[in-house]
């Protein structure tokens, strides 16, 4: 039996910032070779200017062709490919500077690639980071990624997570004034939360994930004395995912709910449902900055995509670590390859 | 010049918890001898059981009085002392159980040793960890020393902080509900809260503290996009205080605000300003556990005490870390000795 190699369609994200240098560093990764092909949307002049001004070098050995030339060979070869989108003004773009011919190419990556993701011709996506404010200057109106791919893919509510080596977090809620959290928290969207990231978790390879579910008061309401979610809303959503057989435990205290990270304790859970977006972020960027992965967990495909921004300050220097995008690429990966092998033979 | 030998007072907390043990020893640590006196308000029957049931020893070097008939020898000697009161239930007492005399006699402890701190006997007040239950069912209705302080002190509104040596946090609300947080924060209350955290700073010993001040929403609401608390209420109060001569900057996106921590990078503030509990504590008790210690900011008293529960389950069994209550100790003495040195001679 031969080894799957996945697929995977990686979008340069915003040309101005540091993706497309990272993307370079993933093409010249020895060690990615060997887990996965990689499928860049973006372009051959942006990335060799790039590649000059960084100093990081073009690496020869890409395969370059337009989206609708792509043949069988390239589909079933072993070298990466670009997916080369013409793109002249490339020559005059300004580094680290927001731009509105940024916006709409960074859009168009993500519309081909998640497009050939959903037609087969790659199994996962990985996108490097976009600038809202371009987007915006392009009449591109989403936050981020996360709202583009529920549009694209018709999902009504994609959830975010984030995985690391040591720490695996999903939130209940994202993008929202802190004031509209607690309204925002029901008993279908905490369930669809909990199983979403528990089947994520058995994605990742865990086989019997435990799922902690964090309160959103602090000490978790103390019994109802401040605040009652914890009761009318949590705990309901707890019982249900325990009857329909998760091992789901909760609500957690959530001040002392990440001590044992650092005081070097074994975990007492594989992943943990945040209530709202810095309850998992503030401890998740802590023990994982630069190495994080940002899942969207919910779409009808596999996305993932480092755990950082376009960095516009540093971009084209060569100074961003790839950290982040490799753990992106390589979580795909993984998740594409564990797709596949569950997939019945034809 | 002598060298300033701070009193402080150390309450006993709940009997049935770790509070007895920690402080057990504290009288035996040679280290804290050097820096201060400590004044224990708790009883002998209590702590020699414990001492017996731990093996932890009771120290006979310490001196014991009941508080009416403390002597000038006393209060001018180089010897900790207990002041001790009569307490014949503690023979019977259960460690790690929810008693009523406990809660009771806790209770008691408190409101001598701030009557003495206020009465200039002690110049400080250090407090072992009580069990909000046990006090309820003593019929006394506070949930915790902050609230029993500001009663007992007639101040309005105290402000909870957590130090350590690697993060010092103060809460604009503490034991609210998350809904209620968003409409609990004023200009006024938070440029008192910036202030008071300023103050404690120069009593900690930071000359010109620059103080970071967490934004409420996610990403800083992103000029709005997701609630307008930034631009409505942090940003004039962190300008108020700005004007009033402050080192005050933020609102900081809250998610990458603590990541220096672990990224091993310099420390760009001395001290944040948390909007709610765990915002400030998920960072604070990741990397002070065990050493933390909390500090009640706005009474007329000084305060600390271990960031820790009482513990019923390894309670009078010598388990229990006394790291924090010796950190709460050291802190306060310094900033009693801080004060001392600040006051005209007399």
């Amino acid at each position: 039996m031969s080894v799957f190699r996945p697929r995977l369609a990686v979008t340069l994200g915003d040309c101005a910032g540091v993706g497309p240098e990272t993307v370079l560093r993933a093409l010249a990764c020895e060690e990615l070779v060997r887990v996965c092909q990689l499928f860049v949307y973006g372009s051959e002049t942006l990335l060799r200017r790039v590649a000059d001004q960084s100093g990081l070098g073009f690496p020869e050995s890409l395969t370059v062709r337009p989206r609708n030339r792509l043949t069988e060979a390239e589909l079933s070869g072993e070298r990466h490919v670009l997916i080369d989108d013409p793109f002249a003004e490339a020559r005059t773009l300004v580094p680290g500077a927001v731009q509105e011919v940024c916006g709409r190419k960074a859009y168009d990556w993500i519309c081909a690639a998640v497009q050939d993701v959903q037609r087969g011709v790659t199994s996962a996506l990985v996108t490097a980071p976009i600038n809202k404010e371009a987007l915006h200057l392009a009449g591109i109106r989403f936050p981020g990624h996360t709202e583009i791919l529920a549009q694209l893919t018709q999902t009504r509510a994609p959830c975010m997570a984030f995985f690391s080596q040591g720490l695996i977090v999903s939130l209940a809620t994202i993008h929202e004034a802190l004031a509209d959290v607690p309204r925002l928290l029901s008993l279908q969207s905490l369930t669809r939360t909990i199983r979403l990231t528990e089947e994520a978790c058995r994605e990742f390879g865990i086989s019997r994930p435990r799922i902690g579910v964090l309160a959103l008061n602090p000490h978790a309401g103390e019994h109802g004395l401040f605040g009652r979610e914890e009761q009318d809303v949590l705990g309901p959503a707890i019982r249900k995912a325990t009857e329909e057989g998760l091992n789901v435990l909760g609500p957690l205290v959530p001040d002392t709910a990440f001590t044992w990270l650092l005081a070097k304790q074994p975990a007492p859970f594989d992943a943990y449902v945040a209530m709202y977006h810095d309850q998992g972020l503030i401890p998740f960027k802590m023990v994982a900055f630069d190495t994080g992965v940002n899942v969207t967990l919910g779409l009808p495909i596999i996305r993932t995509s480092p755990d950082h921004g376009t960095a516009f300050n540093i971009a084209w220097q060569a100074k961003a670590s790839p950290s982040s995008l490799f753990s992106a690429i390589t979580l795909a990966a993984r998740m594409a390859t564990r797709r596949h092998s569950a997939q019945p033979c034809p």
